[in-house]
């Protein structure tokens, strides 16, 4: 039988502004990355957020991002790893005490944004974060792009890893996702991305955007609820998985 | 025999800027309340001072603000008790995992500035932050100030409550500290405020602002390390302490 | 003849996060209040904003609010009437920045949430508020609360100002609104609150919730665009004011 | 005659935080760079530098920076050109409102930090912080450094542009600077950091870290006033400068 996580990210409001669906997203998926109010998202959200995920018997991972409100985490900081290593701590604690205080357990961690993608590709930054992460508990799972540096710094260092793909994006051949500028890079046609993804899952193989086949490991599938459409594609995706005899299940339930 | 906390507020430098001699007046306390990244302090300060702290074998607290770094968290901003609740939360939890990190345990928590200050006056926004702190560990202490409805409040929920009193400020009949802009606000003599804090914790009485003797619970005393008076006087107190018989243990040493 | 100005808030999105409806407001408004990056707003939806009045023929003024983007300005918070001014001059200038790289005038300062109700209600902070207006430019008009301190400490100050009126609340027999969380704060019946705001234009008139009548002075009615009964709401109040012969001008185009 | 301006940053205090000898470097220089609010400095420390500078009769430049208080507008950020004009237009029009509230001009705009550093090595982004400078006031000097692309654009779009150069710190043969983690980035004879610096106002030649000389233009000299030794050095290089018949002036009394 094939297993694999879905999980989207949450609690993304802050103050008086609202982003996404998150009502609406979290009956469908198996795990939550909430936001821990650096990138986006506030104490009252968090609290809120942390409840939510908790009725929806929805497992909860901290989302930590850049200190860049404005950007929402999504350009690139020239951090240093024992900075990246702090702000994780920091934001991985904030998000865990709301967590304790609902009585629900942390399950993982996946940096947001151009933290995620700047790990990706820097096996030093990503030491850094998996220090932050390994010093606070070991049993945490990292969440990072299948393939990628994080995956491999989080391996080197024994902690639970589980690899990341994304439904709607490009491959490289060599695993990464085709840059957001280039052609290839979105998967616009819903049934191929759907056929793609049950791909990866079942055969753990992907056709990267030159035509050639690559291998890849997909413990988690990435959906977004930030809209009608978003919705409705994760719906089909569930379906899809369904028929396909793929189980969804967080990934604390996995086999990693 | 008598006991009693010294405790200081540190922690309190942000990105470039430093605040505090903190090397100097830790090895002086027996209490440290961390400053949390509302007010003041980041998650690279945060971690430097609670590894300085263990180091020192100094107990740490975590002292959540209002999120006003401009004003250092010392202007009253009218937020509601569940506001307020989760702020403590967030900055409990940010501050829990650099302990965890570190392998301390946190001790206790000691709202900070106009936080602490309304609190004192407020029975329900103190509801609101203990609500947060009971949620996270009904085994933490709250450090509150002498007489106050924070720590009416804390005792109220069956929290473990420590009483703070101050060797430089003026007492009100009805043992609250006297207005900083009222003549009798702050004790510059040393010898008679050093005499003042003695009688707190040896009899447990006061003399208010107006002459009249009141009754005050002295847990904790709290003082600075912003200078090299401010150190030179707390050497002073701890010499005052060691003649009259007095011991300095951190809270969760004390009877409360 | 009666002349009006309609005023609203714009600009409020931060990053990410969109707020209100700024493209469908915008041409039914004379004046436009935009937020200026403290409680609400950033440097590009500034930018975008004031290029929108520009084209929509709407004249600009400064919407200066606390620095408290997690509560959207909406807190009290204690700051001197020292810091008003500091902070009304920093966010009058970078406003008046976009407006002169675009070529237009900035026509009125218009505080916003808490700063606006604290200053309707504190002398002292008003004309702190106000220094900071008068010494950046003493033509500007200042949009205040009718009747209000803010208004006094204007006029005693020698600025012109502008008196502005709500539809849709309630007066005090003093000319204050009610509180929100009493009776009678919100005149729901939208009939009655636009006979109530052609009245306060045409005969300076209004029944206090008390049925008493008072006198008030209504320079300028301010309308909301964040939904789309808001948008209906503002377009009868056009539709009454044309019917009743009163014209839609901006502040700078009236009899101040 | 040789002339050339010395230039330091200023108002970098924030809130409780006071960074800098502000009051010790002022009467040394003739152009100061005023923090605007997002990498340091806050309106009070502004409005109070901006009194300070018109005291000493020193000239003042805006001095933008990323927004990004925690890192000290230190660390690299990925924005476009179109941000980077937006954030410049913001911090220069709040800078702006001191000065004309204090009856004195604004003379230059030199960015802060990875800002300045990122612009002197990428056209583009220096293309957008000129745009915001032109669109306010295509008088304002641009303070770049000398030789890079900063200067570059600034030069292309019509803006008066002056080139900076430092005494302390080593050249590549291409006129950048010798990156700070590499041998050669500091240059800490005093003696001969002076010789350089006297060479580069009148020779216009400086020797790179190769031993190569090259040519570089120096209209300012940027010195810090953040130390005792910081500022005796300032007054060596001004002795120096005395000695040599090199006269310090403002950037606006040069002939750029």
């Amino acid at each position: 039988m094939y297993c694999v996580d879905l999980n989207s990210d949450l609690g993304e409001s802050f103050g008086r502004y609202t982003l996404g669906m998150d009502d609406k997203v979290i009956p469908l998926i198996s795990s939550a990355n909430v936001a821990c109010g650096y990138h986006a998202s506030d104490p009252v959200v968090m609290e809120r957020t942390v409840a939510m995920a908790k009725e929806a018997g929805v497992r909860v991972g901290a989302h930590p991002g850049f200190p860049d409100l404005m950007g929402f985490g999504r350009r690139n900081m020239s951090v240093t790893p024992g900075e990246a290593k702090s702000y994780v701590l920091y934001q991985l604690g904030a998000l865990y005490g709301f967590c304790r205080a609902r009585g629900i357990q942390l399950q993982h961690v996946k940096p947001h944004g151009a933290l995620y993608n700047m790990a990706a590709r820097d096996y030093q930054l990503s030491r850094g974060i998996c220090e932050g992460i390994k010093e606070f508990d070991p049993n945490l799972i990292v969440l990072a792009l299948s393939g990628g540096q994080l995956a491999r710094a989080a391996m080197d260092m024994g902690l639970p890893t589980a690899q990341e793909v994304f439904a709607d994006r490009g491959y490289e051949e060599d695993g990464t996702l085709v840059d957001r500028r280039k052609e290839g890079a979105m998967i616009t046609d819903e049934e191929l991305a759907i056929r793609r993804v049950v791909r990866m899952v079942k055969e753990k193989k992907v056709t990267a955007v030159t035509g050639k086949d690559i291998t890849i490991k997909a413990d988690s599938v990435c959906v977004h609820g930030d809209g009608a459409q978003a919705l409705a594609f994760v719906e089909k995706i569930r379906q899809a998985f369904a028929r396909e005899g793929i189980e969804i299940r967080p990934l604390a339930a996995l086999d990693l």
